[in-house]
């Protein structure tokens, strides 16, 4: 049976919602092997699927662990997912913001295999912040501040969990239809009312084109419909690293800064477009205006208040929060322009010195990390100092040649 | 690495030597789990290879394990092929004609999983028939009766087997580069100097279209030619059955009947058209003088003579070679045409009958078989018997209804 649904896909028929449940749900159950399922993903990635596919397929993910209930919160239910990004702390951001406009934001997170440690990781930088609520805390949180971020309690969409790792290992992540089921299985599961997602595109991103960001896109609006979950998407490149922090404190200490109105650029963009989708979406009102509220937020110290409440009320402490590596400038060998600044090997340096992990059980170095201090298409000379490196490694590798081009 | 390549082929590029090799061989050892190579051999499928990539995997498979050497015995070393049929028994009979002919035929077969045995299964139905025979005792009975048929004992091939293992359940087994690497890889490890290969082609073989059967068929020739092993290739149908009889003692029989100049038809033809390519490869004469000698060995019973002395020879007693199963007669239900046998049908219901095996582990019913006595386009009257059926099941399925088609 099993062998007749990969068959079909590998001639390019389109599955039915009964084939796909034996297929996935028999995967989730054990009943189909993983050689199986590799075998029917590999002839999804190249065969693709029609839109009756991928909302089955979402359906399978969603109901295939619990489904996060957050009515115990009065208003609109907001969230935002990003796909991919170097740099990207978007969320710790954005949370603050949007709870300091009394709009709830709760996230759970999992704990992200990568270059750099995911939000969760990137929160317990900071000596004392604790990730692990119950789910009475979070409820007690949630209506006391409206801001919470932590580690996932609940069995979210196990099956795409499952899902994912096995594509990670056998070339099939580049699927619009596999990563739009994904997602949006995902977003749904954990509860929300309005969505943002900030579609990646570029040569370092699972979307190669600006047309197959466009089709995610289109997917994802229709999957969210098809729920009562409005959803929006923003595009953005990432082919440099978002803001200059690439690690975990490095990135947490530019959030701050950004949402102490500190830093402006391509990140403040980012952030101000997320958000005022958001804010106009909970709050029935243009970007326009909802722009206007963020920026009013950040300059009256209301977001970044918002920041500090909620930090301390999940037990982080502040002023414990520095960094102990040492830190060393790495300097321009000629003089010129700055032409690029190369994210995925930013990304790998910083991994390289211990930011991230490959596997669950790696422990992460919070305080390892790279700063830009020049920017994209600036003029330097040379013995200029392009960014700082943070690293606790006593031979840390110097091989950072890739990351930037002066030409 | 791996990711790199299944990558590469999801994509449709061509793939080096080198990276076929690090994906099987690193299979072979271990180092490429099952779930990526089944996702590889999907991409494979789906976007095809170019003959620089068959030629590759062909040897590969070739080199991962023994390569069987018959330099001990004089003459050119033959051997034959098919790509799967129903009732087919064609090795039975040919490898008498071609040993009476002063060709030595040395075959070492597998055990075949299947709607029925494998030829070592059907002549381990003969009571007292040894297919287990040592190295020496090969080498002893080639020299003195040019005629060996035995169970594996060497590691011929071992990556094919795995790879054809993994293919089977996961919907992988229609891609004529890898059919063409497998067969090819078996034939050259055996030994054989001249082969030839039955291509199946119909709804239910491999091959639907004859431009499949001929692209297979010039790649089988053309990878024959880079180890200078001449091969040639006929192609048949595979909708109805190869002969009259469907089982292990039944076609034994059959093979019998057919060498005794007992029966003519279809089956007799295929053999004919196998043994005068054999033969004239073998002894560099056109296919029709090839042919009259094989009907002159028929004729004058040496063909048959070659058998008994084979039989015997591996301990077989054809005296105690009877079926002790009940015979029931499956009659007409109506006047007609007999249109169509249905080859898988009757297949299917033989298997149910317990004369093949899902599972290594699974015991052979030798005594379960069909025997058609009515042929296609024959006219019929209600009451006929259309065939017999041998079986020791007391429940046997009378849910044979598939097989006949009377307009």
């Amino acid at each position: 049976m099993i062998i007749d649904i990969i068959n079909k896909k590998r001639k390019g028929e389109i599955l039915t919602k009964e084939e796909l449940e034996y297929a996935f749900t028999g995967y989730q159950k054990g009943l189909v092997k993983d050689y199986q399922m590799s075998a029917l993903l590999m002839a999804i990635c190249i065969k693709d699927m029609e839109e009756e596919e991928i909302f089955h397929l979402t359906d399978i993910f969603l109901h295939s662990g619990d489904i996060l209930d957050l009515s115990f919160l009065d208003g609109v239910k907001v969230d935002k997912h990003s796909t991919g990004g170097v740099g990207d702390k978007t969320t710790l951001i954005l949370g603050p913001i949007i709870a300091s406009l009394q709009i709830p934001f709760i996230k759970m997170s999992g704990r992200a295999l990568g270059f750099t440690g995911g939000t969760i990781d990137k929160l317990e930088s900071i000596p004392g912040f604790r990730v692990d609520l119950s789910l009475e805390e979070i409820k007690k949180q949630a209506k006391e501040i409206g801001l919470v971020v932590t580690s996932q309690t609940e069995n979210l969409t196990p099956l795409d969990k499952m899902v994912y790792a096995l594509r990670d290992v056998t070339g099939t992540t580049e699927s619009i239809p596999l990563i739009a089921s994904s997602i949006m299985s995902k977003k749904i599961a954990g509860g929300a009312d309005k969505i943002v997602i900030d579609v990646k595109v570029g040569e370092g991103a699972l979307l190669k084109t600006d047309e197959d960001a466009k089709r995610l896109s289109d997917l994802l609006i229709k999957i969210g419909k098809k729920y009562g979950k409005e959803t929006r998407t923003i595009f953005s490149s990432m082919d440099s690293p978002l803001g200059n922090a690439i690690g975990n404190k490095v990135e947490v200490m530019e959030a701050m800064e950004v949402l102490q109105g500190k830093e402006k650029g391509v990140l403040l963009d980012t952030v101000l477009e997320l958000g005022s989708n958001l804010v106009a979406m909970a709050k029935g009102i243009t970007e326009e205006e909802a722009k206007k509220m963020i920026i009013d937020v950040i300059d009256n110290g209301k977001a970044y208040q918002k920041f500090i409440e909620f930090v301390t009320y999940q037990g982080g402490n502040l002023e414990d929060f520095t960094i102990h590596a040492k830190k060393i400038e790495l300097k321009a060998e000629q003089d010129g322009v700055l032409e690029e600044i190369h994210a995925l090997s930013c990304a790998k340096y910083v991994f390289s010195l211990g930011a991230g992990r490959r596997e669950k059980k790696d422990k992460i170095d919070y305080d390892a990390g790279l700063v830009l201090v020049k920017k994209e298409k600036e003029m330097i000379k040379k013995g200029d100092t392009i960014a700082y490196v943070y690293t606790n490694k006593e031979d840390f590798s110097e091989n950072c040649k890739g990351m930037f081009k002066i030409s």
